[in-house]
């Protein structure tokens, strides 16, 4: 059964297909490109899993095949990564209506999709995300970017594929730390605005941590569905598309200050959607059997729910620098209640008790 | 008097603004800012001209500014340079709403332009070109990129600015070299679909040159509203935008062939359309007469009009890197006459005839 979620967005809409062996067929992918060429953009720990199939397929299909594999990891989110895949294109004189296909999770996504927005100012891509946060969140909706020293995806563009391949039976490969740092993100939708999906993650968490895949389609399928209706709604995040942030803000001060790739992207925004739930309870929102459910939800999905203790002025330093900051002032994403973020300012007082509730202790 | 060009794209129109002293009284400037802070980009030749009078304008405003300063030329037009605005920015935590202004040439726009769009996926940006070539082309339609070793302009955004501000009184700074190059896109609008335009280039091309600001400014708008229309119907270049390319094709494989920098890219662009107008009489399009009006045209603009002796074979490496390639064929801008160009390609005999004509003899 292949689940069809379809992001209506004016200028560019386009599916995303979700379901299981999607990688054993890709005629969808055949019919959309522009010209028969790819280039296909991957990483040394996915290419000897999906590779060599895919590149098969497209070649009986008498479709031209470039190959481009990087290194595996969010410390390598960089421009100079990017320059490799730069270079490869130019090198085999790759063209406007060559397609780029991202082979992989997050990081692969991201930086194909910045790779494309730019050369030759915009090439065709295509997202085939194989793991579960990238299928549930970043291979949806267009944000594409590498990291800079000075901050996290601080470099990139709003620019959106031609199609997402969500292939169930990738995730099987997937490492449990790997599939609990997706379970953050899908974790996050029940938070943001979908208390009903919420409830359904309390119910079916350990079947879900246990890799039931009827399970896993249905929340993969009501993630992207949620998503893709945020996204139509405000592609470039002048408003709403913020929500999707709960966690981030907090979530990318741990990953910069931890250094990349220590910390998961998806622990991160765990144990900062915890720090978000400490805030929100610190403004009079939540009680504190809301934190616990937010606190035992992430537990049970097998991830840190206890910030490092990287000490509140480097905190703040931090976080100054994250895109949501207007005039100084940052931006956080909160919660009125379970199942209602909000976009909203804290009080300094808010974030010290939410640091000191959510942090390991510094001693 | 000041002339107002209104490009009319959907998603974003905005206005040229063309006439003498705009650098003055910045007010339409201000007006668009959408926080009182921006970031000015410049070179070492412009800053000492003009940085000092427009952000004592913007600090009297109440707009905080930061200057960042780059090196002169072309072949600065890359990847580290971008990187020193990048830098500077986040150094100095410029946000989302903070408006980027490029006050210099095409490379100056070019690569502010391309800042803009990738800085934390997209913040504002105004142009204030300095340069005939910017005011009359690179600094309309939103084009932005930078060069790559293995190509021009390689890697780049569609990306429009909020306003332009053609202050035609820059050009009574600007070296008669830099002129004459702005000169050959003046020339390339009455070429590709303007006759009435190019037959009054002719009367009136003596008393350009003697720096007549009321035909300059004439000229300047006549431009602006020639790839206004242009642009507005064609943003991403699928079709008809691609005409503004006439002479590019051929001038992009000199200016790489040469090294960026050797000859100025409007330089390059007056004997790229004299061999352009060659190979459109070598397909018996244009008449010798043709040719000798485009070669006298641009000679009394003080502008090459006879190539390098790059070699047949170099000249062809050099443009099937062009971005119009499309399955391994290259698409020329030619002449069917003079005021009418079309997309089309070329045999061999065509571009040997072609250079053989244009080019300097090899000995």
């Amino acid at each position: 059964m292949i689940r069809n979620v379809h992001v209506d967005i004016d200028h560019a809409p386009y599916s995303i297909l979700i379901g299981e062996g999607l990688l054993q067929s890709v005629e969808p992918l055949i019919a959309l490109l522009a010209q028969k060429r790819v280039a296909i953009v991957t990483n040394e720990t996915i290419a000897p899993l999906y590779l060599a199939g895919l590149v098969a397929q497209l070649e009986a299909a008498g479709v031209e095949c470039q190959s481009i594999i990087l290194p595996d990891g969010e410390k390598y989110k960089t421009w100079d990564s990017l320059n490799l895949i730069f270079d490869a294109l130019l090198t085999a004189r790759a063209e406007r209506k060559t397609t780029l296909v991202a082979l992989g999770g997050g990081v692969i996504g991201d930086m194909t999709g910045f790779a494309a927005a730019v050369y030759q100012r915009g090439v065709p891509f295509i997202q085939i995300p194989t793991t579960l946060l990238a299928q549930v969140d970043s291979s949806v909706g267009g944000k594409t970017a590498i990291n800079h020293p000075l901050g996290k995806n601080m470099l990139g563009a709003f620019y959106q594929p031609k199609l997402v391949l969500a292939d169930l039976s990738t995730l099987s490969t997937l490492p449990q730390r790997e599939f609990s740092a997706g379970m953050a993100e899908v974790i996050k939708y029940g938070l943001i605005d979908d208390l009903e999906f919420l409830v359904w993650l309390e119910e079916n968490m350990d079947a879900l941590m246990a890799r039931d895949v009827d399970l896993i389609a249905y929340a993969v399928e009501r993630c992207c569905q949620n998503k893709a209706r945020i996204v139509a709604a405000d592609e470039k995040e002048t408003g709403q598309r913020a929500l999707l942030n709960l966690g981030h803000t907090f979530g990318h001060a741990i990953e910069a200050g931890l250094g990349y790739g220590v910390w998961l992207h998806g622990e991160a925004v765990a144990a900062g959607m915890v720090l978000a739930a400490h805030a929100s309870r610190a403004l009079g929102h939540l009680q504190a059997a809301d934190v616990d459910r937010v606190i035992n939800l992430l537990q049970r999905a097998g991830l840190p729910v206890v910030s490092p203790a990287l000490g509140g002025e480097r905190y703040k330093a931090l976080m100054a620098q994250d895109k949501k900051v207007d005039a100084g002032r940052i931006k956080f994403i909160l919660l009125r209640q379970l199942g209602e973020a909000y976009i909203g300012e804290l009080p300094e007082i808010a974030i010290d008790t939410a640091l000191l509730a959510g942090c390991e202790s510094s001693k």
